[in-house]
């Protein structure tokens, strides 16, 4: 315990009752991508502009192909706006994600809306001539604790390689990506992913979760119940900037109002584990279907929505919990500008004081 | 254990940090009041139109002056809008709640709206005349699992019965005006409420939730993180209709944005107590705030948001669950429709569950 | 001219350059039917409860099944959510008509809410024990300034009548159903329609409009550009209440999101008489869709929205227009409450001062 | 006529009743200024990444304090949500402006925003290590048809000299700023702005509107009721690309719900010249106050804001009318990439035909 590769999972930590994919990750959705770039670099005083660098940027890819031309169902659901987030407006208007998703920290938004509108227009010769001009989503968390948030370090050619590099199957967690510089309850967290494989009335279907995780003051912590975070109170109190990014991809044959609904429900998820949603933290949501679009029942589906959506509703609150404790789990201790300190999360104890109370068994 | 008024509190279950107000009760704020007119009539096999009769109406008025001329700011959000409250519209658009607030059963709406509309006329000789028409705001569960839904059997008398006789002090809970025939995780529940003292960056406020309890599967019930519901399996599986009606009260001064923010946050105290807002449950939110409007510090409030805001979420949180679980504890066993029967909470076995596992202390 | 069987078409006022349907109706949609219920009664002083009656009841069906069990993608948009208009929640979070659609006025939305839920359940045994209960849309005006409104004189019986009665075909304008007292720039209005047929990259579509026509001061009017209410100044000034509702009906196979982009449209129609969408007026719009939902193209008409959706899009302003120059055409002068007069709007030498001014042939 | 500085109103066409403040312009608005920069270079083939370049920035300051510190009550609404402006979400959210505006072309809105964030940062040196990040809007549209949009040639510079060179009084219109490379109806069209002086109850008030045209296709040109979009028939068709952007500026005291009434309606008068909000047009509206927030009588508004907000209403269409037709008069024909042509609009034709018509008094 206390390594690198321990998930919420293999602590013992049973979230819900469906089974999940094989990488327990968004890429169990086939087709879908993830892509990192993490940027760390310098110690000790900021710098602005010099450092130290604490920061990355994540992108997920809903499919392998041309995203621009196969675009995809989706709706947002900005649960709190308090955020910066980029491209939710023409995502509720139209219902549809078209290119790469990305998520960053807050002042590098522009960098990587520039490297997203650039892939786009490589890989789309007629964008702005013959074709309409693509939408960016660009997704954003503050690192300002740990990473000098004024210097903008991220370049368009993070971004590139961030979707370049995209893949499937096992996707890095914690200190990764748009992760690199997050905490969440004042302890580091980062990039988690989850999933659920659901069965409901059209078929079996897979959803997964990838949350950059950022939010929460110490004394909100809480894990199966257990509020460990007035166990372990913070020390420092100066907490600046949070956000937290949730995106849900699935394979289920979704509408526009269908989605929506999966992107409102992440919070539960949070909450489980101490969130309130904390005002000036931007929690935002987006969920996206990349099945080929409709689906031959899709008009019996609208009497039948209980049975259909349901289990789907349950694989996001599931999933998300567990995508955050990932995060968590997953996270290393950080120091970051002006020797700021984000500690993991204590692993052991918890785990421990978990056991003792026999909660780490799948039905308590 | 097991008793009439046994709440949440008394049972040694601590939700939160913050002090309650005198009641624990929506009428902790000041000038609020609420009337319930419980309707519980004939026993055996359902004849829709006769009966039996498992229903009610509840009334929450802001203040004791006239509604609709003192009006309040006001928000609603529809965390899931899968129902059939009635007056929302006019209140995302305006920020104004300008009458008593109803809450009755899904059919009897149209008896409720109309009482309620009969209400404003009698006081207000003027409406519809030299005045503008009044917006209702009617909120609405299902209860036909134990209640003669179709038989429609309220009526506008029990609705002005319900306000002229709204008093603060002493809420009751559970099967009790419109929370009479309701169910929560299929054990009975209803009506249920709590409140919060807040001390903020202007002052010191309260603010308080009242609660018609109406969703979830038997599989969802948590508390404190034990998964009861699925140590206790319901045994029989029909459950048609639920929603969830959360009403929060407060006399701090706020703007609309910022009662919007807390008509967000009802859904994440649910959460804790295992609600995943299953679709074709409208859990639908409404906040109010009968501060007599402009305070003099607002100017000042914008820049200060976290530390004025924060509390007050968290309030609203903590509040909720405590007001889903006092619904459930103070409800009793009832028996409805063709001898339908939702029983009480087992509060016994789950007091001594939580008490075996150190759970009933404020910080465990 | 000056009779009731003119309309905006037959005096020479083209709107726009696409074909109207048959009728000129929202019923040349096919399966769209329109009944009407008109209460007229009484003379002279206002005695709430007693009259003058001057007001009705509108039900419009978007098709001639079971419309419970056969719903309907739908999209609502209240442009100016001034209005205490019922059922907009449910659309919104659904995108599903599932009933008739009511039209009446503001003070009873409740008979006509307990009317449609009736009808409802007589036609539907199983809802509220088997089956979920269902969302009634109602849509409100006020007709306060000639109708004894505080009476409340619509009842159930008149609700099922005009459900009961809806037919294709020709549809009454003017001073029937929800229009009997409704008025607009302070002359007599009410209820309007028109029709478009349209051709897209899909195929051939009819979109019909159906209006309560009840908005705006006498200074507003304007017909093909002539500031007529400024050359007609109304003489008594105390204007309480107004209130639009568009209803639009197509059978082109259309998601949510793009029925809310008709949605959006109506007051575009409007603006062109001149409406600024005045404070205090409810101007909500609604549309469906009544196509056997998922076109097997569909896929293809994500990415050629422009050629699918504009032909539609201009034939919801154009409609629009025409549907509320048929309601103020097709009235008829009215004597009301305490007798309140409105007027005919001065057909004759609008016409003179059109024609004269050389617009009346469809290219000026 | 023919010339730069003729404006719609020394044409001889008046746009309803109220007056227009000193400059008929945003900038009547005390406090608020303008800056436009113009990028203009290049002639012939459309080389992407070398031009012809046909774009510009444009800065709408909303007083001369510091925006972030001084935050401004303020509303969005995205009548039409095909689009990719930046910062929506956090003004719906949280009600509030705190920066510059910036409006720009589509796919230069990275760099428009970290000119933006750079100018918040340069004079905020907290921000992102003990305050909190800032929110940029960005507005664009697509000026694809005669600028080498995908040459992306604005830069962080031009951003900066357009926030600082920007001042009170005249403003410049037509083809500067945002409003170089933008056409409206298949004319060359670009900047517009006017203001109108209201009478209500609560003051004397100055609003005024600053518009970037760049909406509509050829037929859909009216003025005045006349068609002259069809007189006038476009001889080539392929129209790529538009978007209609429009900023609200009062100095009257006005809550978030108030100015989002603001915000939902320019496009009335966008569809007073013939503005149907076509599909992949992302027609986007904002509103703020510069009032020192909370007037003395804010709660007696309340009860009282047909009277208070209707003429602001009012000054909203007409000066959006206005706004475009400036935006199209003050236009010169501009030849673009690949010798693109957007004519000027003939202004004298126009004129000629109405000044016969008679619609060239201020009361036809």
């Amino acid at each position: 315990v206390g390594g690198v590769f321990i998930r919420a999972r293999e602590l013992g930590l049973y979230l819900g009752a469906l089974p999940t994919g094989k990488f327990n990750a968004i890429t169990d959705v086939p087709g879908v991508t993830v892509g990192h770039v993490s940027l760390i670099q310098g110690h000790g005083k900021l710098i602005p502009g010099q450092g130290p660098v604490r920061t990355g940027v994540t992108a997920i890819l809903p499919h392998s192909g041309n995203l621009y031309t196969q675009k995809c169902p989706a709706a947002v659901f900005p649960y709190n706006g308090f955020g910066k987030s980029i491209g939710m407006m023409y995502v509720e208007e139209l219902g549809i994600c078209e290119n790469p998703i990305l998520i960053t920290n807050t002042l590098s938004i522009a960098a990587a809306l520039e490297g997203g509108i650039d892939w786009v227009l490589k890989h789309n010769p007629g964008v702005g001539i013959s074709e309409r001009t693509p939408n960016i989503m660009v997704f954003e968390c503050d690192d300002g604790y740990l990473n000098d948030i004024r210097g903008r370090h991220l370049k368009q050619r993070d971004v590139w390689q961030a979707i370049a590099t995209a893949t499937g199957g096992h996707v890095p967690e914690g200190n990764v990506g748009a992760g690199v510089g997050m905490s969440t309850f004042a302890y580091k967290a980062g990039a988690g992913t989850s999933s659920r494989i659901v069965k409901n009335s059209l078929g079996t279907w897979t959803l997964g979760v990838f949350m950059v995780c950022n939010f929460g003051e110490r004394e909100d912590l809480t894990i199966k119940g257990v509020p460990f975070g007035r166990m372990f109170p913070e020390k420092e109190a100066p907490l600046i900037g949070n956000s937290n990014i949730t995106i849900i991809a699935t394979d289920a044959p979704l509408t526009c109002p269908e989605l929506k609904q999966l992107a409102k429900r992440p919070e539960l998820g949070l909450s489980r584990v101490g969130g309130i949603s904390r005002w000036g933290s931007g929690d935002i949501d987006m969920a996206f279907s990349n099945y080929p679009w409709t689906h031959p029942n899709a008009k019996s589906q609208i009497t039948d929505s209980a049975k259909f959506l349901n289990p789907l509703i349950e694989a996001v609150v599931d999933a998300s919990e567990e995508a955050c404790l990932n995060a968590l789990f997953q996270a290393e201790t950080m120091v970051g500008v002006d020797n700021h300190v984000r500690e993991k999360i204590p692993v052991k104890q918890i785990i421990a004081h978990l056991r003792n109370a026999n909660r780490l068994s799948p039905f308590v």
